[in-house]
């Protein structure tokens, strides 16, 4: 690892226990039975943590999405095919894709990065996270995804570009992700770092019917072969399963998600795939794990077992299972008014509302 | 009933099957995997239903948070005193309590109605919603909660309120309540309409502890009792149930639903307290139902059973205990976010994405 990745890791700060008891100092004095708004309150000493701090106005939100295309899906694992991870890119960036509308909607920034896409578009707002020049990663079903230089430099990336958005003031990141055939690669870096098998983490991603899914569990398995990561290996180091069976916007995710940490910015997960970065993140820094919130449950097998491995409970449970952040840009509303609980209500003093 | 009440009656229409198809087939033309937003879809069709077309701009939402006093509160069935009740009406109209600021965050106009608290403040920003000077109910334990007339005319001014928000182009209601003792009530009319154990639907409100629930519960068959409505009676009528154990916030509430279905405006129910006034609304139109939809899920034990009599799955299950319409105002980002995409996100053809 280079200086950049090692310098994060140990810069990665616990969440401050200290805040989180202070914000829930503030919420009982606030007019409202204790605890009466439940996960909400949770919510709002977390982002205390996180933050270091009680936050003492609203937070500034980005969507980081990062796509990229995937060799693996030459073996047919996605209904679509894979030049919609390019058009997508287009998509994101002119407003009309899902996490586009959503971000708006939560008046958050949205950073579209081009972390290693066959056939880009030249768009001024897409920016590049690629790495050495790669674009698509290799076919996992027959070796590795990428060089373990490439994979560690794609997080550097990540790593800068969240110190650069912290540098800005942005004080919340969600995570989102593209890629044609990427569920099938979080699966394999689910089954590889839970252990898990993959059957019981391959799911229909973007619309695989039941056979299409026997098969994705097939070309995972053979991913896992392929790459020495079968059954019985235990505790394979994570930027080595990264490297041999992830993905190029797995790798440069991770790396936001390190660096978000590294400067006190609480991270919202998205769905399943930001899920396997954030295995990723916290495999290589135990402490990352506090600054992560979930945001969403999809519905694919593996990602429950992920958000238990990372000890969370998603704020929403929509059946949502798009990816690209916008199951992180819905639950934006939510970190807001947490903080807006804070931040705005009164307290029984101050409004001479009787206590119980 | 008078004239107004029955004319509402008469004017609810059903939800629009053909306006939740059109907004199916506009969701299945957009840049995502089918069904890939899960729930998001679903709201954004119910809306349209409601509406009897597809929205084609932002919904215009409004928070009415309803307060009044209950006569049983006599009975120590909250942690909290009664002059609360007061007190939090002028905390919600001075911007302080939990919905003054949730209601902001999500850019809906606040109603702070008045349907009879004992003290009220003297706000300009409080609307008056009392009828017959009659402020606070009676002790359901004992006799009933209010006249017939009383509950009709409070029904009423509900009506005229939806009425007015509508013609002044409000298109989303989000309802909410406020009154020490009312979950006693709730517990009541659930238990009255439902029907079902007053031991299965009665739990901490807002604080009680174990003995204090099985007091309450003994209260509540207590109220059934003195008002006739014991095990036995099959199917009461709902208004006669609203009168007797129900409150006179409930009554206004139960209005401001029939009145704003009336309009093709879609009801936002908060928790336990609205669920009980929407059972006697759809008691009164069975067609109402079709304009509701769950914010949020109560940790009282008597809302899973209201939720499955009316046929909804809440879009939020986050512990929320508060009433005030603190659910419904938190739901609202997600209304929202439903209208978004089908009104701003590109289709496969207008972006040039292939298609799976």
């Amino acid at each position: 690892m280079t200086t950049t990745l090692d310098a994060a890791l140990v810069r990665i700060p616990r969440p401050r226990d200290e805040a989180a008891h202070e914000a829930g100092r503030l919420l009982d004095a606030k007019t409202k039975p204790l605890g009466s708004l439940g996960r909400l309150e949770d919510l709002a000493c977390r982002l205390a943590a996180i933050r270091g701090e009680v936050p003492a106005e609203p937070l500034l939100p980005a969507i980081v999405v990062a796509a990229a295309d995937h060799g693996v899906a030459a073996e047919g694992v996605s209904p679509y095919p894979q030049e919609v991870t390019g058009q997508m890119l287009a998509n994101f960036a002119s407003g009309g894709a899902a996490v586009s509308v959503l971000a708006r909607e939560a008046d958050a920034r949205l950073v579209v990065v081009d972390a290693g896409v066959i056939d880009p578009p030249s768009i001024d707002e897409v920016r590049s996270g690629t790495v050495k020049g790669v674009r698509g990663s290799g076919n996992i079903a027959r070796g590795a995804a990428m060089a373990r230089q490439v994979a560690v430099g794609l997080i550097e990336r990540g790593i800068a570009l969240a110190e650069e958005l912290a540098a800005d003031g942005i004080s919340v990141v969600g995570v989102g992700d593209m890629g044609i055939a990427n569920t099938t690669a979080a699966s394999a870096v689910c089954a590889a770092l839970l252990p898990a098998d993959p059957s019981s983490v391959c799911g229909p991603g973007t619309g695989l019917d039941g056979p299409g899914v026997e098969r994705k569990v097939e070309i995972v398995r053979a991913a896992l072969r392929a790459n020495d990561l079968s059954e019985g290996r235990d505790a394979p180091e994570p930027v080595e399963v990264l490297a041999s069976v992830g993905g190029l916007e797995i790798a440069f995710l991770t790396g936001v998600m390190l660096g978000a940490a590294s400067r006190r910015v609480p991270v919202l997960l998205d769905g399943f795939v930001t899920g396997a970065a954030a295995l990723i993140a916290v495999g290589l820094s135990p402490d990352m794990g506090g600054s992560l919130i979930a945001a969403t449950r999809s519905p694919e097998p593996g990602h429950p077992l992920v958000l238990e491995r990372l000890g969370l409970v998603p704020l929403l449970d929509l059946g949502l299972r798009l990816g690209e952040g916008s199951g992180a840009a819905l639950a934006l509303p939510l970190v807001r008014a947490a903080v807006a609980i804070l931040t705005d209500m009164a307290t029984f003093e101050g409004a001479g509302v009787s206590r119980a």
